[in-house]
């Protein structure tokens, strides 16, 4: 091949880059995810983006070696099985896009895209293994171990935001249980916890304000020594390194690298994981190290990619 | 390849099985494993009696196409560091036993190469990916993927027993930390469980029959409905479904095998693992099955057989 193309489909965007055969990035562009009538229109508003970029620059399609895919849910044999934030069912993305686009088509879940980005062409191209823990809206995680993505038997490997760490928690995780490390760490965790923590801490906000607290306010506000804040990123934070030196137990990664909006935070956030991370990590581990994504929102269409096999 | 060699080494015997090359268990028989000065005759130790072997049955060792050892120590590149079992610092396993024997040698850790050997010829012959769990003396584990043992970048990949699973506990583990799933689910988890009881359930027992009551006695008493023994069944079997959930959310495998001493309970032991874990398991796992492993003490030269690469 001498070209390819990697797709990072999310629910409001649709990401897509056109990569040399040796992953350079030669362009990308995003188009608006039209999600109505169970969200029909999204592959075929895909494969016509392509096509006219293709045209546009005068590649025939005969180069283009394949497209990748990232999706917002499990993918089994290039089926997905509901994506919520789609509004689709069952939906065989692999054989629609190939039938749409004429071109061969890779999919994955876009977690484990992202982890594959980073692992390739980010901050984890040196090391051989690596846990890549996204922190955005949800939490989602991808484990690459020798350039292999865990799928997982049903395309559930590496969904560790879903690791239950307060067994005492109330309140009901998205997912219908109790106490995963998604209700505390991911951005809406760490706003949910401060929702809940500014009445004991009494501080002193207008409720309009307390509603506009976002994880990154709440970051910035701990930068400059809130204890309120502190507090909150001190609990988000130590359900993170806990659940990290778990999966470290049973992965035993080389690296492990933060990503999402919430890494954003940058190492500050790392200094704070570090001490409960440090503490639980189990000896034989030593030497994992932390570390942030650099690709940011690239990660996506880099792991789509390479998703591409040659 | 006509014949093929596992070996399993543990703390007090040597197992050892002569295998065809199809896998078929000829021959098998131990040695004691002499710990003294170091465990420096181990190794020639095992190279003596497999060779001893070999001539009684008149095979040429040109006609062996290995030797798999699974070894109580992480194995990197075929070193090991550290087995105090062994007493053994660093050990180079597969340069000195292939010196020693003149056979090509591959060695693994041994609880994973107890996977390996469920995953390839016991209860997890009919599965893609398992996580195998060995409640002995300690907790193993081992995890293999399409056929690959998910080894870990400093050979401590599926060391599930050293998850975290109470972190107020006040009594350290072996490791070092506090709270290790081991401390609660291994024989002598349970074992310690029990003696923290016996008073708070004002149990009627000697002294000396509370030294001896170990994992099978309490399970025994706990199938024959004593609500002591079920308390402290309870609290085991609770401790380690919580991890399984949480190792199934990030390794999402087809079925979870459950050997060693402790799993001679048998179902009794599924029935009383599975509601944590069901409660827990993220739904997009539903289906992970959870059974008994069937090679008891075989799984280890049956595993470090299907070391050996064709």
């Amino acid at each position: 091949m001498e070209y390819g193309i990697g797709v990072d489909l999310g629910g409001t965007s649709v990401k897509i880059g056109l990569f040399t055969a040796k992953g350079k990035l030669l362009e990308k562009w995003s188009i608006t995810t039209n999600i109505e009538n169970d969200g029909e229109k999204i592959l075929p508003d895909i494969a016509r983006s392509i096509s006219y970029k293709l045209a546009e620059k005068g590649i025939d399609k005969k180069f283009v070696g394949g497209i990748g895919i990232g999706v917002p849910g499990a993918v089994n044999d290039g089926v997905v099985n509901k994506c919520i934030n789609l509004g689709w069912g069952v939906v065989n993305v692999v054989k629609e896009l190939e039938m749409l686009s004429g071109i061969k088509v890779y999919a994955e879940n876009d977690a484990n895209t992202a982890a594959l980005g980073e692992y390739m062409a980010g901050s984890g191209r040196t090391y051989k293994s690596i846990v890549m823990v996204t922190l955005g809206t949800g939490i989602g995680s991808g484990i690459v171990i020798d350039g292999n993505i865990l799928h997982g038997f049903s395309g559930a490997g590496g969904e560790m935001g879903h690791i239950i760490v307060n067994t005492c928690e109330e309140e009901k995780c998205n997912c219908g249980h109790n106490g995963c490390l998604e209700q505390y760490a991911s951005a809406t965790g760490i706003k949910r916890l401060a929702q809940k923590r500014i009445k004991e801490f009494s501080v002193d906000i207008s409720d309009e304000e307390a509603q506009n607290l976002g994880a990154k306010e709440i970051f910035d506000m701990a930068k400059d020594g809130d204890e309120f804040a502190l507090s909150v990123v001190g609990e988000a934070c130590g359900y993170l390194g806990h659940a990290l030196a778990s999966v470290c137990a049973v992965v035993n990664p080389e690296a492990v690298i933060l990503g999402g909006g919430v890494s954003n935070a940058g190492s500050f956030l790392l200094e704070k994981v570090e001490p409960r991370f440090g503490k639980e990590l189990y000896h034989a581990c030593a030497g994992t190290k932390i570390c942030l994504a650099t690709l940011g929102e690239l990660a996506g269409i880099y792991g789509a990619f390479y998703l591409i096999e040659n």
